[in-house]
C-alpha cells in the first residue's frame, strides 16, 4: 500500500521520507542508550551499545543517500543548503548519542549508581522525540504551531539539561570521588550534555525553514 | 512620540527595534555579570543573579516576538533566515552570560580573589558593547566601515578572552588549589570564555548579513 | 606568467585563489604543529610556535582580503554568504591549530612522551590536506566525486581523532600522572580534537556549496 502511494508521489517527497527515517532512528539510538544507564553488567551494556553503533551505521547511510538524492533531483521540497543543514543536524545527534554510550563502557563507568546519567539520557530520549515530531510535522509547513511547539520543548530540555550537568558535577564535589572519576564523569555529563545542544541546532535548522517557507 | 513615530515607519523597520532591544538588554545582562564578579557577599551575589535571570527572560520574550513578526511580515530588512541566525545568535549570548553567573554561586567560587574572572567578565561586557554598536549600525547597510571595525573589535576580544582562560588555568596550577577546586574553576572560565565565542558569531552574522546586502 | 594568466581570468576566479593561499597555509602551519610535537626541546619548540603565528596571521590577512574582495566584486563564483562562511570556517582552523601549538608551551606540556598528541597531530595534518584538495576541486564544481571523497575523508578523520581523544583519556588515568598534569594534557587533547570539528566544519561548507550548486 504505502508502495503504491509512493508510486503516485511527487518525486521530491522522498526527503520528507528519508528524513523521517533519519529522526525516527534517533529514537532508536536514543532508547538504546537509556536501557545502556540502566544496564549494571559491563558486558550486557556492551551489546546494547554494539546496537547503537549499527542503528548510528544506518543514520551514516541516510545521510549519504540524502545527499544522493539531492544530487538527482532538481525540485526539492525546500532549499538545498537547508535539506543539508537538516541532515546534518540529526547525523549529529545520532553520533553524539553513540558516542555518549561508547564513553560509559570506555571509562567503565556504573551508571546505574549515577542518577545525573540517568535522568540526562531520559531528557535526551524526550528531546529526540520533539526532534522527531518537528520533522514529521515538516510535511505540512503551513500548520507552524506544532512544530514550533516542538522546538521550543527541544530548547526547554536543553535548558534543564544544563542544569543537570551542573546539579551532577556539584553532587561529585560533594562526594568523595577521586579527581580522576570526576575527570571521566564529567566526560560523560559533557558529551550527553551536547547531545540535548544538538537537538537544539537540528530545533534551530527546522525552525529557519519553517521561517522561510511558512 | 516613539510611538508615534512608529506609526509612520515602514513595517519592516519593526526588526532593527526588536534586535536593538536585544542587544542593548545584552549590555544590561554584562553589567550585571561585572557587578557579580565583583561582589563579595553570596547573597548579595544571589540578587543580582536573579536580575540577570529576569533580564534573560526578556530576551526570550524579544526572540520570541522577533519569530512571531516574522510569521506576520511578508517584507523583512533582510533574509528571514538572516533575521533567524542573528535572533538566535544574540539569544545564545543571553543565555550563557546568565550561565556565568548561574554557575559562579553554584559552584560557591569567590570571584572578587580571581582576576581571570574578573578580567574576562571586563571582556565580555566590552564584547558585548561591541555586538550592541554593530547592531545599531546595521540599520545603515552602506556604511559598512563601522560594522567591520565592531567585528573585528569582536574577535580581538574573544582572543583575549582565550589567552585569559589560558592564564587563569595556569595561574591555578601554579597554586596549591586542589583538583575540585580546579575543575569548578575550569568550569566557569569555560563557560565565560564562550560568551566570547557566541559573540563572535553574532559578529559573523552581521559579518555576513553586511557582505550580503552592502 | 601566473600574473599574466591572471589578467585575463574572470575577477569572479580571484577567490579561488585566496582560498587556496587559505588552505595551503593550512598545510604549512598544520605541519608545524607536527614538528612541534615532535621537538623535545622548549625553546627550539617555542622558534617554531612563533612562525606557526606568523602564519595564522597571514590567514587572518587573507581572510580580511576576501571579505574585501566581497565588497569589490558584484560576480562571485557562489553566493556571497557561502564565501564568508567558507572564509571564516578555514580562518577558525588556522586559529585552532595555532591555539593547540601555543597551549602545549604554555603548559609546559613535553609532546614527545605522548603518542596521543603525536598521532592526533598526524590525524589533523592529514584532515587539513584534505580540506585543501576539496577547496582546490572547488574550480570544478561539476566534478563533485572528487569533492565528495575529500568530505567523506575528513569526517572520517574527525571520528579518529574523537577516538584517539578517549583513548588518551584512559591512558593517563592508567598511568600516575596527577589530576593537575591531566588537566592541562586534556586542555591539549581538547582543543587538538576540536581542529578536526573545525575541518568537519569546513568540509560541510564545502559540501553544502557543491550540493546548490553542482
Amino acid at each position: 500500500m504505502a508502495s503504491i502511494l509512493k508510486f503516485f508521489l511527487p518525486k521530491d517527497r522522498v526527503f520528507y521520507t528519508l528524513f523521517e527515517s533519519a529522526s525516527g532512528n534517533l529514537e532508536k539510538i536514543a532508547r538504546k542508550l537509556v536501557m545502556v544507564v540502566n544496564e549494571p553488567d559491563y558486558n550486557k551494556r556492551a551489546v546494547i551499545i554494539k546496537e547503537m553503533e549499527d542503528l548510528e551505521h544506518q543514520n551514516d547511510l541516510l545521510t549519504h543517500t540524502i545527499f544522493l538524492e539531492l544530487g538527482k533531483n532538481f525540485i526539492t521540497p525546500f532549499d538545498r543548503e537547508d535539506i543539508h543543514s537538516l541532515a546534518t543536524a540529526l547525523d549529529d545527534i545520532a553520533d553524539y548519542i553513540y558516542a555518549a554510550g561508547k564513553k560509559i563502557n570506555f571509562y567503565k563507568i556504573d551508571p546505574t549508581v549515577d542518577s545525573g546519567i540517568q535522568k540526562t539520557a531520559d531528557a535526551i530520549e524526550q528531546a529526540v522525540l520533539a526532534v522527531n515530531q518537528a520533522v514529521i510535522e515538516l510535511r505540512n509547513l503551513k500548520n507552524t504551531q506544532k512544530i514550533v511547539e516542538c522546538v521550543i520543548k527541544i530548547n526547554s530540555i536543553e535548558n534543564s539539561a544544563d542544569d543537570l550537568f551542573d546539579l551532577s558535577i556539584e553532587k561529585l564535589f560533594d562526594s568523595d570521588v577521586d579527581a580522576k572519576e570526576l575527570i571521566k564523569k564529567r566526560e560523560i555529563y559533557q558529551v550527553m550534555e551536547t547531545v540535548t545542544d544538538k537537538c537544539e541546532d537540528a530545533g534551530n535548522v527546522i525552525e529557519s525553514i519553517v521561517v522561510k517557507y511558512a
